[in-house]
């Protein structure tokens, strides 16, 4: 369902790769993916993206099309080619599940495999990982300014593209949203779908009771109206009026949507309006350019909303579009790696992560060290792969979303908050450091 | 080579088009794609995605897998399962070709179909439309920061979803950008592709002038080598004493990347190293969380720097990663309509731009007025398809390109700036204007 050509890659991985090969180049290498520093607007990431990843490498390979088009290019030997031929992912790949509250410089994925195949999935998988990661967290930010509201995407037409709005949409719900108004992901990854009804039915009606009455009577079941095309207030009266005519036939009006002006005046005026038409069980539903700080201004002004369609801001993590996330050599050939450039320099080695919590039972630090280093407790990086097979089966949606709200609960209070909070203690061991200075000194 | 289920669509979609099919609402319908507000980061447009938006109303069709999806979904009636299954876009369309400086509120793209058509294609034209647009728009701002610079995108790994990345080196190469890193957008687009080295690389073999060697003997022709791994001037040293021994063999050392600290300082160290060990010819290139505003501080400060690797801040239009697009009803049953919502309120029927140049040649004005009106000139929406086939066959991406580099020629000196410049004139003519009032005194 997602795009799956192993041409979607930066052209140097072709060419690293041909290097590799002309030199024998194809011990095991260890690359890690995380993300290096937090966006200013972010307190924490929810991990999310791994099971596309992991579809990703089952399925990399090269088909007659692609081949062709390397040999084509003038730029590649013909033993990259026959080698791209046969390629399939053969490496390990361990990580953090799908759902989990992270923080910078963890190592949320790590592929282990030769060389050549484990720099040539760099760029797909960073491209997987880091925007489903990218939403959840974002996400997360929504479901904690309005806990216990039915949030749901609406962000499809305004997502760079239709994979996004399709991941989007997925990583949403896992980290807590209600569902989405995005059909497809309803149709294949089972997220439950909503819907309302747009401002040209309105307007394609000569008048708005007119419209509403049809709607209702095509969806007896589920009629949410639009009520702001014209004056909302107006439009709420309209539908006060129409209602005991449909309830003489057993339609219910289940909601309004309200999409511009002052939600939270609006939404007190219609609840008045509903309720003094005896329509105290009609919901209100309100979208419009809405995010996590308008939802917790709502809830803070008490505005009577049910719930809320989240669309732009969510799906292009509009305030933070992207995160500072890598896939760095960690280890060739059996020996740590690490680069030093100026402000991007890695802790070398495979690494695992320690959760720690107080006695309040929140979280209190992690840490960070060395793979075979046993501190005591359960490491949060967990194989999901070996030698390009599957360890276990998916876990469903609705299990990670699951364990994303319970982890909020966990969360210490000033990270929870959408302002900035001083960052999360991520302690890195002495193991690591050590093995950090050893790397330094060899290459000196 | 972009998903193309007709599942990517907002559930709303298929509930309207039922209650439209219910009513027999299948008079023609005009709806219009523009953007209602430019962000505050940005003075003008520049229109693209035209293709893929052409690509999909000319294939649009739903299968068994699809057709099963809605029937199986308990919220639809056989009606609709009947109707969607022969459905094929049989509608008009006119649109501003790709590669035009545009503004806020002209008509992009129209749609002029029966009324469950053009209402079903909203979601994804929008998706498609707003995406391109939104990208190329972006680069355009780097080509005016640094112009006669070779400008390679570089982003498929942080853009969202790889669709995103695809249409993101077409977005940026036609809007004049020299190429990008992504293999499958020049296998499928035609576009120039560029590439150099990784990191990884280099940290894969034991010392860097290895690395270095071994990468030349692999692209005896394109050899730019990444040298900020470890310290850029020593690796600069390192390749002027390489150089040599490749040069006795034919090789020429191309470029070097440099990719992380103090650009301008690096580069103007790196070019005197290279000039003085007789490296005159080499050139150097630039990446590292570049955008617009880097590069004219870097063009600025007269870093000796040949061309420019933008990666993330171009391809999720970091600044701004939205446009206030929309898709609106302008016309049903050939009465002309209008949407009032507060600060949505939207120009009514079939609309048509005029573009007035001053004295020096410079773009002075738009005009925007009614499609019937002939107020001299030619109009920029132009007819792209007919009942449901193209007009004419596509334009070049390279033709697109050459025509968006001209209009930024002729763009008002204050447009061309980095900075928020007043707005530029889109004059409403009068029979726009008496055409809104009338449509609000029929609807009063």
């Amino acid at each position: 369902m997602l795009l799956t050509s192993p041409l979607l890659t930066d052209l140097y991985q072709l060419t690293m790769l041909q290097g590799y090969l002309e030199q024998r180049m194809e011990e095991p290498a260890v690359f890690e993916f995380f993300v290096r520093k937090l966006p200013p607007e972010r307190n924490f990431l929810v991990t999310a993206g791994l099971e596309q990843a992991l579809d990703f490498l089952e399925n990399l390979r090269f088909g007659p099309e692609e081949l062709e088009w390397i040999a084509g290019s003038g730029l590649f030997s013909k033993d990259l080619v026959d080698y791209l031929e046969t390629l399939r992912f053969t490496g390990d790949v361990h990580a953090i599940p799908e759902g989990t509250v992270v923080f910078p410089n963890e190592p949320i994925l790590r592929v282990t495999a030769p060389l050549p195949q484990a720099q040539l999935v760099e760029t797909r998988l960073i491209n997987l990982l880091h925007f489903s990661t990218l939403v959840a967290s974002k996400a997360a930010r929504s479901v904690l300014a309005a806990p216990a509201k039915l949030l749901v995407d609406f962000g499809l037409r305004r997502a760079h593209g239709a994979e996004a709005g399709l991941l989007a949409a997925r990583a949403s719900y896992l980290a807590g949203f209600s569902g989405t108004a995005t059909v497809l992901a309803g149709a294949r990854f089972g997220i439950p779908v909503y819907g309302t009804m747009a401002h040209s039915f309105v307007q394609a009606h000569d008048d708005e009771p007119a419209a509403f009455e049809h709607f209702a009577r095509s969806f007896p079941g589920n009629a949410v109206l639009l009520i702001d095309t014209y004056d909302t207030e107006a439009a709420a009266r309209k539908v006060v009026a129409l209602a005991p005519k449909l309830a003489a036939e057993g339609i219910a009006i289940k909601g309004v949507r309200l999409d511009s002006g002052d939600l939270a005046a609006h939404a007190r005026k219609v609840r008045r309006i509903l309720d003094q038409g005896g329509l105290s069980k009609t919901v209100i539903f309100a979208s419009g350019n809405l995010d996590e700080y308008r939802l917790k201004a709502l809830m803070d002004a008490g505005a009577p909303i049910d719930g809320f369609g989240v669309g732009t801001s969510l799906v292009t993590s509009g305030d933070a579009p992207s995160l500072d996330s890598v896939y760095k050599l960690m280890e060739y050939a059996g020996r740590p790696r690490r680069k030093r450039s100026e402000g991007k320099a890695t802790w070398p080695g495979r690494k695992q992560v320690y959760r720690r919590y107080g006695a309040d039972g929140r979280m209190r630090e992690d840490l960070m060290t060395v793979e075979d280093d046993a501190p005591g407790g359960e490491g949060l990086v967990r194989p999901q792969m070996a030698g390009g097979r599957r360890l276990a089966p998916l876990r469903s949606l609705s299990e990670i979303r699951v364990r994303a709200l319970q982890q909020y609960a966990l969360l210490p209070a000033d990270l929870r908050r959408l302002e900035a909070a001083p960052a999360y203690p991520v302690v890195i061991s002495d193991a690591l450091r050590q093995m950090a200075a050893e790397v330094d000194r060899m290459s000196a």
